[in-house]
């Protein structure tokens, strides 16, 4: 999310009630129920953290178990999903397969009932990771790659469908780090829109689809993708200086910095920092990670702004071979827990949203008959 | 929408300034762009108002003849398209139908720039009735109709294409003011998900099937549909008196009477109820539309309620032939063009839209290693 959000409709008014996140109650903090965002990064697998979200509490070893049993055995797709994935183009938008692929998904396998509500969410967590990786084999290797592979985890699938080979322990282990910060943050625009949605009692599919489309917003998902796009144009640090200070010098815009809502920092950005580090040496690079650290530097030299959860994700994703273009989804397979988790929120205490408008237009007037006008 | 609408989120809250349209102004208004909804539904064409509100003013004979000449061109559809249709079983919700078909349509068409804005939505426009007949024949009557027709409406295209037999004047006639009626009412909750998603910069596509997606919920879409099945279920007046009289001691939900806005009568209900008698008579009916007519005055003289817009579109659309399930799918035919102007709104004075939430969840607590949960 760029700093373009600090001038927000709605901001600062309350739309409704949520037990699910804080965002910078003490200026620089993200809490999922309860628990700070950096303990569940350094203590929790992303499954766990899925779990508490969706229902409510940590889980013990055993649910754990079987909760990662359960969504490993929900990754098949129906073919006619296929059907569809293998119609669209390989120059389609990711984030369109994945709104198309979870809409279609309603109509094969629809939510009957709000009883339903947490089978469907499970289902889509599990199979959203093959929706989207079945899509980009097919139209970018023309290929069709089995989606029900026995990885462990839902990052772990998805690096292993992506790759074709099984997934590295240090990747899976980003992977987790990286879904769990991207899972909740409160009624930011996409999850809004799930609420709205959710509001009128549409079914899950419709809110969640809503959201992937709102989540495709340059303003809003997308940052990530852009960072990718500023640093891999730069070739050393001292060129990644003098190319920034020319970009700030134009007053052109530099995604992966600033927040709405957090004023000194990000909490999410020193801990994927952290991990792109890593993943920085365990491939020998010595240029990307470099890079990404002098445009932090001057950044906060020049305009005392911090990176965001976005900036650092760039060149993590990069080194563990993941296509720019895929960084969105990934955004989903995560922020669909905080998504589903609202919509069960809203339709437990459910008021319809309905806001006013300021009228700025015309004045009562009379239609002209079409001859005359 | 039903009286259930009265306790609104952010109602009374602006959410954002308008010029498409007042709702309840006067207690009892609708316009569109100044225009009384009364006034054009007596005096245009559907294709009139939604140039009116698409581009910002009534057309001349010269503009309307060339926008009709543009929709008719684009009634086609890829057989891409046609491919997922195909593969949407018959007992879908036709309300996910659309949303998928919407959604894939932005898969290969879609918006590459803002500059493409009033394109894309005239595509839309013009084969959201392809997409809602192709689908529905298909799978309901196992054949592949052909949806390029001639004719000169959009509900006269919609109404050929179901019955595969040249609609009938009086019913395309019917059409033009329904879809007048539908066209636009402010900040609903189908449209608010629109300018949510808009507010993200995201493309249109994705705004429109997000509403879709809203508008399916049961509080907003559907209300239509929910009197067809309660009338269709009274065999005579009286009949329909005691069942009512029933069902209000019972305190059970009656849908199409009440309005969250609205507070003596609903604009649009004389105006479709004038024309559900006339389909009456052209079709010799003496049950369907004197039920309808007792329930209005049962629900009147018990409990001061008048019936909305959608109570006697139950009738009118039940005597044109049209299945009760396509009632909603219509109102998308229709409102997709105060959702698209809504959008081109959004875009032109944007603030990404992202309310504040009240916190009612645990305080910060530590994460509890899992072996000790």
């Amino acid at each position: 999310m760029a700093k373009v959000l600090s001038g927000a409709g709605l901001r600062g008014q309350v739309a409704g009630k949520t037990a699910l996140s804080t965002v910078g109650k003490s200026g620089s903090g993200l809490t999922y129920r309860g628990y700070d965002v950096k303990d569940l990064a350094e203590n929790c697998q992303f499954e766990e953290v899925a779990y508490l979200i969706l229902k409510g509490h940590l889980p013990t070893q055993a649910e754990l178990d079987a909760y990662k049993d359960k969504l490993r055995a929900m990754r098949g797709l129906p073919q006619a999903l296929k059907d569809v994935l293998e119609r669209i183009p390989a120059d389609a938008h990711p984030m369109d397969v994945l709104r198309t692929g979870c809409s279609m998904l309603g109509n094969l396998e629809g939510e009957a009932t709000f009883d339903e509500q947490d089978q469907v969410t499970d289902r889509m967590l599990a199979v959203f990771p093959s929706i989207i990786c079945y899509w980009y084999r097919f139209s970018h290797d023309g290929v069709r790659i089995d989606v029900e592979t026995d990885d462990d985890s839902i990052g772990g699938h998805f690096l292993t469908m992506l790759h074709g080979e099984k997934a590295k322990e240090l990747h899976e282990q980003v992977m987790h780090v990286s879904l769990i910060l991207y899972a909740e943050h409160e009624f930011n625009a996409s999850t809004f829109t799930a609420r709205v949605c959710a509001s009128t009692l549409s079914d899950m599919h419709s809110c969640v689809t809503g959201a992937i489309g709102s989540l495709r917003g340059p303003l809003h998902g997308g940052a990530n993708e852009a960072a990718m796009e500023l640093i891999e144009g730069f070739t050393s640090p001292d060129h990644a200086e003098a190319e920034m200070m020319g970009k700030l010098e134009r007053k052109e815009k530099i995604m992966g910095f600033g927040h709405a809502i957090y004023s000194e920092s990000d909490p999410r950005n020193e801990i994927i920092k952290g991990w792109s580090e890593k993943l920085a040496a365990d491939v020998g690079d010595d240029v990307l990670y470099p890079v990404s650290v002098r445009c932090e530097e001057v950044m906060w030299r020049e305009k005392k702004l911090f990176c965001n959860a976005d900036f650092f994700h760039a060149s993590a994703y990069n080194f563990m071979g993941i296509p720019t273009k895929l960084f969105t989804p990934i955004f989903v397979m995560s922020r669909l827990t905080g998504w589903a988790a609202h919509v069960m929120e809203q339709r437990a205490d459910n008021r319809i949203i309905r806001p006013s408008a300021e009228y700025t237009g015309e004045e009562l007037r009379p239609v002209t008959p079409i001859s005359e006008r």
